[in-house]
C-alpha cells in the first residue's frame, strides 16, 4: 500500500480526553476516531489489525471445534423475559421499540437468542455437544465509557456457547475454550494471566476463569505466582500457609498500657510508634447472620469478607456500625482489640502467630502492647480469613511467591449449567428418552478491546510496537526522499518483491520531510522499517526492527530475508 | 468436516410463511432461521456461504483500490439532522434513546457518518481521492420484511463512499466501482445486469446504474438486450426507433362508425372484434402543467410519463380526471379519440405509422374505424412516448431485441456529488487554496441479500445447487452405510487427501438410510458429491456433480482430481 493513498492522519498531540496510553495511541496513530461517546469507527490501519485478531481468534475457535453462526443484534425483549433477564439488566441494556411498538433490545451478549435457537433445533443427545460461537457487535449503554475501546458502548466481541448432554460434556467443552484462549491470546503477543474468577451471582455448579492482560490501566488486581501459572483475582486468591511456623516460644509477660490519643489507624501508628504494620493485630467487628464477631487479622493484611463467610458458614456479613461496635468493645471504633471480648473472635493465621503483639485496649486512647494470643485472650478458632498479600507464598508451587498486577479483562469463560436453558425450557431428551435441561457454557473475548490490551503492552515513548502477528503490515519500506529517484525505484522494487512473498509492506512515498516520515513510523509501529536512502544506488538499505534501538546496513536480498523470517515467527 | 457435528438441520417441508423460493430453500437446508420478522440468525452452513461472499467483495474492493474501514451502527441524531434526513427518513430509520437521552438512529446506510468523518480528516486536495468501504450490519425498519434475507430488518452490506476532488475524479472512482460489481457478480455465478436507474429525487449532476439479479421473485422490471449488455429499468428504458419505416401509402378513404357498446378497454375491444391489439390507437388525456393535452400510442403500448414530461418540457404531468375528459372530449373515459380534438395532440411514433387504425369516436359506445393519422387528424407531434416493450429494437445494437424480466436489486452506485458535503460542510482545499466542497458517489451491495439472490438463480427441485465460488464446501462425501468399515475407512481418506489439498469438505458420517443422506445433500447443494459404497474395497466411488444428473464411477486418484479442477475453475 502506498501510505500517500491512505488514510492515516496521524496526529503530534494526543487528545486531552485520552487518559490511557492505548486510547491516545489509538488516536494519535490514526487507527480509530469517536463519533460519540464510547462510539468508535475504525479507519484503514485500525481495521487491518481488527480483521487479524478476529482472524486468530476464527482459526483457533475452529480448531477447538466451534461452529461459526452469526447472530442478530435485534433481540425481541419477549426472550429477555424468559430468562428472566430483560427488568433484572439494568440500563446497560439498550431497548427500543419497531414501528409496530414492539419491544426489542440491542444485544450486549446472546444466552437468550442461542438457547431458544438451540431449543428449536436439539431434539436428542445424539446432536450433542455443540459449540457455536460468532464474531458480532455487541451493544452496552456504559454509565461511563472511557479508555477508549476498553470500555465502549459498541464493541466488537466473540462469544461462543456450548451445549452438552451431562457434567462431564460441559467440562471438556470448557477445557476446549480455555486452551483456545491460551493459544489466542499468546498468538497476539499478550502477557496475560488465566485467573479463577468469583462466580458471582451467575454461577452454577461450575467454575469461571478471567483471562487478564497485565496493565497498569487495569480495573481489577490479580494475584498471580511469581513462578508457576497461579493467577486469581484479589478476592479469590489463595495463598501458601506456613503450617509449620509456630510463634516462637516465649515467656507469659504481662501486657502494659500504651496511651495513643487519636491513633486510630494502623497508618497512624505505625508512624507515632515507629514499627512495622506486622507488629499490629487489627481486630474488626463484623455481624455475621445477625450476631457480632471479631475478626482478627495481622496489621498489614485486610479481611477476606469471602473467606470469613465460608469459615464461619455464615450467610451475611457486614461490618459492624459504630455504636454496635462501641456497645460491644466499650470504645470507639479503632480501639478494639480482643482482650477481655464476650463476643466470638476468630484470628487469622498469621495474627495468631505473633508473638507478641500490639492490640486495641478497648478504651479510647488506648493500645495494649506485649499481648500474646492464646495467653491474654483466646480464639473460636484460626483460619484463612485475609485477602493474600504481596509475598505470601504461592498457593500451588514450593518455590513462587504472590506478585500483584492489575489486569485488563479480555476473555471469560464460564460454567452456565442450566441457568438459561432451564428458565428458556431448552431439553434434549438422554439416552432413556427422557427431558433434560441443556448443560450450557458460555466463552466471550472483547475482540475490540484486544486492540487496546495489545497497545497497552507493546508500545514505547515514541508510539504502538505491534506483535507481527497482528500489525497491520509487516515492513514499512521509508525511502528518506520522495524526490530521488534511484531511492524511489529502489522503494517500489522493495514492495514488488514483498507482495510477491506475500508480505504486507506499507511504502511512505509522501513527499514529506524525513523527520516527519520516522515519527509516523515510529507511531503506526510497523514491525520492520527498511529505509531507503543515500546508498540506494549500490543496493544498501538501512533495516531496523521497531522493538530494537539497533538499526543495520544491509543489502536487499539481506533486508528482504530478514522481513521473510519475520512473517515466520508468528 | 463431520456431518453428525454440525448444527444443520434440515427440514423436509417448507414452512407455509416462505413464499419466495430462495427463502423456502434458506430455512429447509438450515441455512438461517428467522428470530423476529425480518431478523434472522446465520447457522453454520449460512454463516459459511456469507463469509466467501464478503471475501469476494472485500478481494475485489481491495483491488479497486478501496480502503477498509468499520464504521458504528449506532449514529447520533444531531448527524441525521445536519444532513437533513432525520426527519425525511420516515419510520424505516430505527430511532432510539440513550440512558442519558441522547437520540441515536441505527445506521441504514452511512453517508452522515462517513461525511462526518472526511470533514474532520480531509484539509487538502491532495488527501484526495479516497474510496472507503466496510462490510457492516445494517437496519432498516421495513413495514412489511419478506422473502426471507431479500427484505430484512437486519442484514449485512458493503458500502462504499468515494471523495474526489472534481467530476471527472468522481467518474473515475464511480467507473471503479461499477467495473469491480460486475466482477464480484460474476465471481458469484450471479445472471445480472446493470441497468440505468431513475436519479429520482437523489441524483446529482450524476448517474446511477442498479445492478439487477434476475429472477421471478424480483420487485423490478428490466429491459435487456438479447444480444448486447444494455439494460435499464422499465421507467427509464429506451428502445431502437425504426426511422425508416414509414406508413403505407394508401389513397384516403373515409372512417367509418362502428357500435362497440360497452367496450372501452383494448383488451374488450380486441377481444369482441377479433383483431390485434396492434390495430388500435389509444388516447389517454392528460393535464400537462395544468392544461389538458392527448397522447396517443398503440393499442399494444404503454404511456411513459418521464418520456412525455421531457418532450412536452412540462414539470407535472397526471392523467386527466372523467370530468375534464368528458368535458374536453364529449364521451366518457374509454371513447376519446384524435379525430376532432381541439386540444394539442402528440402521437408516438408506433401509434402514427398505423396506416389504418381504430380509435374511440369521442362518442359513448362508438369507435372510428380505417382513421389514417395526419388524414383524419392531426398532430403537434410525433415522439418517443411510451415503455419500450418486449420485442422493440435494443436502442445501442444492430441485432438485440428487448426482453423484460424481474430483478432482485443487489447492488447500487451512485454518483452523489456535493449534495452531503454542502449540507454538511465538508470542504477541502483546492490547489487555489480555495475551501470547496468534497464531491462524493457511493455504492452498496446487500452482501446477505446476495445470498437469496444466488438461490433464486441456482436451485431446483430437489433443493440449492451452489456455485463452487460460494458454496459451503466443495466436496460432499457420503458413505452409503456408515457402519461399513471399508466405506467409512474409505471415505475419511478421501476427506484426508482432500484436506492436504485445501479442498473443504463435508462428509456425511450419520447413520442414516442412504435416501435420507442423499435427499439432504441434493437440499443444501454442495457442486460435488463423491458416494463411497459397494465398490469401496476396489477403491471405486461414484462422483457426480450437483448441476448434472449423471454420475460417474471413478477411481479416488480421479475423483480427486475431479475435486481439484473444481476448485480451480472458481
Amino acid at each position: 500500500m502506498r501510505q500517500s493513498q491512505l488514510l492515516m492522519p496521524t496526529l503530534r498531540e494526543a487528545p486531552s480526553e485520552a487518559e490511557a496510553v492505548s486510547h491516545q495511541l489509538l488516536l494519535r496513530a490514526g487507527l480509530v476516531r469517536q463519533l460519540a461517546a464510547g462510539v468508535y469507527t475504525y479507519l484503514p490501519l485500525g481495521r487491518r489489525v481488527l480483521r487479524k485478531l478476529e482472524a486468530i481468534v476464527r482459526e483457533e475457535m475452529d480448531k477447538a471445534g466451534g461452529q461459526e453462526v452469526l447472530m442478530p443484534a435485534l433481540q425481541p425483549a419477549e426472550l429477555w423475559r424468559q430468562s428472566g433477564r430483560y427488568e433484572v439488566y439494568g440500563p446497560e441494556l439498550v431497548r427500543l421499540r419497531d414501528r409496530h411498538d414492539r419491544e426489542f433490545a440491542l444485544g450486549p451478549t446472546h444466552e437468550e437468542v442461542i438457547t431458544a435457537l438451540m431449543r428449536g433445533e436439539t431434539s436428542s443427545y445424539r446432536q450433542l455437544p455443540a459449540t457455536l460461537y460468532q464474531i458480532q457487535t455487541k451493544f452496552r449503554d456504559e454509565q461511563r465509557p472511557r479508555y477508549g475501546l476498553l470500555r465502549g458502548r459498541e464493541f466488537l466481541m466473540k462469544d461462543a456457547y456450548s451445549f452438552d448432554a451431562d457434567w462431564e460434556g460441559l467440562h471438556r467443552s470448557y477445557v476446549a475454550m480455555y486452551d483456545a484462549y491460551h493459544r489466542i491470546f499468546a498468538r497476539c503477543g499478550l502477557t496475560f494471566r488465566a485467573v479463577e474468577a468469583d462466580a458471582g451471582s451467575i454461577g452454577g455448579e461450575g467454575g469461571t476463569h478471567e483471562f487478564m492482560a497485565l496493565a497498569d490501566i487495569g480495573e481489577d488486581t490479580i494475584a498471580s505466582c511469581t513462578c508457576c501459572d497461579y493467577a486469581a483475582n484479589l478476592e479469590k486468591a489463595e495463598y501458601g500457609i506456613a503450617t509449620n511456623h509456630k510463634a516462637d516460644v516465649v515467656e507469659p509477660t504481662k501486657t502494659k498500657r500504651l496511651h495513643t490519643p487519636g491513633s486510630k489507624t494502623i497508618v497512624q501508628l505505625t508512624e507515632s510508634l515507629g514499627l512495622e504494620a506486622t507488629a499490629f493485630i487489627k481486630t474488626l467487628i463484623f455481624i455475621a447472620d445477625g450476631k457480632p464477631v471479631a475478626i482478627l487479622v495481622r496489621g498489614d493484611h485486610e479481611v477476606n469478607d469471602i473467606k470469613v463467610k465460608q469459615a464461619l458458614g455464615v450467610v451475611s456479613l457486614s461490618l459492624a456500625d459504630q455504636e454496635t461496635t462501641e456497645r460491644v468493645t466499650g470504645a470507639p471504633t479503632g480501639f478494639a482489640g480482643p482482650v477481655g471480648l464476650t463476643i466470638p473472635v476468630y484470628a487469622d493465621i498469621a495474627a495468631a502467630q505473633i508473638s507478641s503483639a500490639i492490640v486495641g485496649a478497648n478504651e479510647e486512647d488506648y493500645h495494649l502492647v506485649d499481648v500474646q494470643p492464646g495467653v491474654h485472650f483466646t480464639y473460636e478458632a484460626s483460619g484463612d480469613y485475609r485477602n493474600a498479600a504481596m509475598g505470601d507464598r504461592c498457593p500451588r508451587c514450593e518455590e513462587g511467591r504472590l506478585q500483584f498486577n492489575r489486569g485488563i479483562e479480555i476473555g471469560h469463560v464460564f460454567k452456565l449449567g442450566t441457568k438459561y436453558s432451564e428458565a428458556m425450557e431448552a431439553t434434549f431428551l438422554d439416552a432413556a428418552g427422557k427431558a433434560q435441561p441443556l448443560i450450557m457454557g458460555c466463552y466471550g473475548i472483547g475482540v475490540s478491546r484486544l486492540l487496546s490490551a495489545v497497545i497497552e503492552q507493546h508500545a514505547d515513548e515514541q508510539g504502538i510496537v505491534w506483535p507481527a502477528s497482528i500489525a497491520p503490515y509487516r515492513v514499512h519500506i521509508v525511502p528518506v526522499s520522495a524526490k530521488d529517484e534511484t531511492q524511489m525505484a529502489l522503494a517500489f522494487q522493495l514492495a514488488e518483491r514483498l507482495e510477491a512473498a506475500g508480505i504486507e509492506w506499507l511504502l511512505d512515498d509522501r513527499d514529506e520531510r524525513p523527520g516527519v516520515k520516522f515519527k509516523d513510523a515510529d507511531l503506526i509501529g510497523i514491525p520492520l522499517r527498511i529505509t531507503v536512502g543515500r546508498q540506494a544506488a549500490s543496493g544498501i538499505v538501512e533495516v531496523k526492527r521497531r522493538s530494537e534501538a539497533a538499526a543495520k546496513e544491509l543489502s536487499i536480498e539481506e533486508a528482504l530475508t530478514m522481513a521473510s523470517m519475520l512473517a515466520v515467527e508468528h
